[in-house]
């Protein structure tokens, strides 16, 4: 693809005068400040509109690996987490309602038919589940062609809704080992610097996942350099669609707050496929994985939050929207200098 | 003062028994877990109740330090900036609205009579300025009395309006240079490793304002060993009130979410006064100023955002709240695992 547009650079001059013609001493809102500016640019308005639509998407899926003990739980928490996300009791489901999130929940691959599920929630499946990535591609070519344009699908209809910001999440156990080969795939890195404890797998286990997510990489070995193949080789039906959801609100100038390891692994990806959509993300949380700090340098994103969060489902970046909320009101209600004291 | 009661050690207790029974991975939830461990012990309820009743009071005080130069600003901007809280138009105006905290502000030591701002404002005044803390005492021990009594009265109305939570934050040009001056005192610390740059003074400056921090140490001498004293001759008005406030809100059994450095300062001698106090206390955010993590270190506490603000006024506490609603969301609306998956 060739180069997206930027956030507007006018807007974002405009919003940068704005911020410093407040009331305020120099640079005394610190991130605040360039978070307000950033989200001007992307609304295209100075100052920034009020957030009132902000939408999260759950990608749930299931992960051939996570049967090869590089998880602490069983894959059959994934289609109870939908369950749970569907009847709106899980974490980020308390988070969202807490702060006015809209939450969507889609089974992209879930290794289970999730009998009595409202039919929307499997509108857009690809498979049931995604292949062992240490021994097989986790999707043929057409599978991750389908899943890439599912997430652009859905960004498409997210964004018909009214969406003024998206957020990323995932679900899925044992995601952390194809996010972890992803992020050592686009970084040229080896499995021990990006693997982490995911939901919590002890010192063995987490030796064990370093060996698949490098039997991973070994196996994919030069196809890595296309970002297609490499998600094929290495990702999964439900992080593909995450990566399509990514691109396309990139390309439709709708900004995104990224979540922990997962969104921002596909962030990686969306900006190899679409150089530039990195400049419409901005990071919810961090996360205690390494490949998330790795793929945040990379990307030139801070997390906005650092509250040891490992929940996922998009609960980091849920948890942040007040904060970005915050930036819009300085930005919106705090007096001009010269409203206050008029030149004599 | 004897030691004050903590957070109810039973509802601690059974709150922490709830997070650990939540349909989530153990640890998962990390700081949110902790803090809304904390806050339930502190509404004596599991879950907690939501945080509908939030309120902030900004004390103002003008400070004799200012007038050499330790400041960017110039002292006239503090009944200025008095002026613009009460217009609902500075900085933590537009965070609270955003966020619903109720802010009111108190004129305790402001140098300026504030012709036409609504009485109420200045109904617990003390003074006009407090002493140039190099080279004369901030207070007499009377008028230092007066302040941290003044202090209490508005944290009794505060919790008599309902207040579940109760902010603290500070207005006045210099007070970095008292609050770093009470730290070093409290810490035993020279002026060198507490003093900051507040609103951003130059590296000339910063040098002036450690000698004046010092020059203030030394003219203090032993009487820092009371924390009365230390106050009188150390802080100011509006700092004494602020200390007042924040033990009896700790007294009373109301949590105070902390700001930056001011309120922390003021937090480290409330806990020099009423041993226990601290445990009533979250800090809200993490400031620029060295003396702040030196006195969190001291407390024990860890703050909740990390934005780069250093605009005061009570602004990274306000910024803060949601995090902390988004504690109360998880004890009370996730699903327990037991009725997920009742045993068989």
């Amino acid at each position: 693809m060739s180069a997206l547009a930027a956030p507007d650079p006018a807007v974002r001059t405009a919003a940068a005068e704005r911020l410093a013609g407040l009331a305020t001493p120099a640079g005394a809102l610190g991130r605040l400040g360039e978070l307000g500016v950033w989200l001007a640019a992307t609304q295209g308005a100075v100052p920034p509109p009020l957030l009132d639509n902000v939408r999260l998407v759950i990608f749930a899926g299931d992960h051939g690996v996570a049967q090869h003990g590089v998880s602490a739980y069983p894959p059959a928490i994934t289609p109870a987490m939908v369950r749970t996300f569907v009847m709106g009791k899980a974490g980020v489901s308390a988070l969202a309602a807490a702060h006015g999130v809209q939450v969507r929940v889609l089974d992209i691959g879930v290794d289970d038919d999730l009998e009595g599920v409202p039919a929307h929630v499997q509108a857009h499946k690809v498979r049931r589940g995604s292949g062992a990535i240490h021994v097989e591609d986790a999707l043929s070519a057409d599978e991750a062609a389908r899943a890439f344009e599912a997430g652009r699908a859905v960004a498409r209809e997210e964004i018909a809704a009214g969406a003024q910001l998206l957020l990323s999440g995932d679900m899925g156990i044992g995601n952390t080992t194809p996010a972890a080969a992803m992020v050592a795939a686009a970084l040229g890195l080896p499995a021990v610097e990006v693997t982490g404890r995911g939901t919590g797998v002890d010192d063995a286990a987490l030796t064990h996942k370093q060996v698949v997510v490098q039997q991973a990489l070994d196996r994919a070995g030069d196809r890595v350099e296309d970002p297609l193949d490499a998600l094929a080789a290495l990702s999964s039906a439900d992080l593909v669609a995450t990566v399509g959801y990514l691109v396309q609100a990139a390309e439709s100038g709708v900004p995104v707050l990224l979540d922990g390891l997962m969104s921002v692994a596909c962030a990686l990806y969306a900006e190899r496929i679409a150089p530039g959509a990195a400049a419409w993300f901005a990071a919810g949380h961090r996360s205690t994985e390494p490949a998330q700090a790795l793929a945040l340098e990379k990307l030139g994103l801070e997390p906005v939050l650092d509250l040891g969060l490992r929940l996922g489902e998009g609960s980091g970046a849920v948890a942040a929207v007040p904060v970005l909320r915050s930036a819009v009101a300085l930005l919106r209600d705090v007096a001009l200098l010269a409203d206050l004291m008029p030149p004599e």
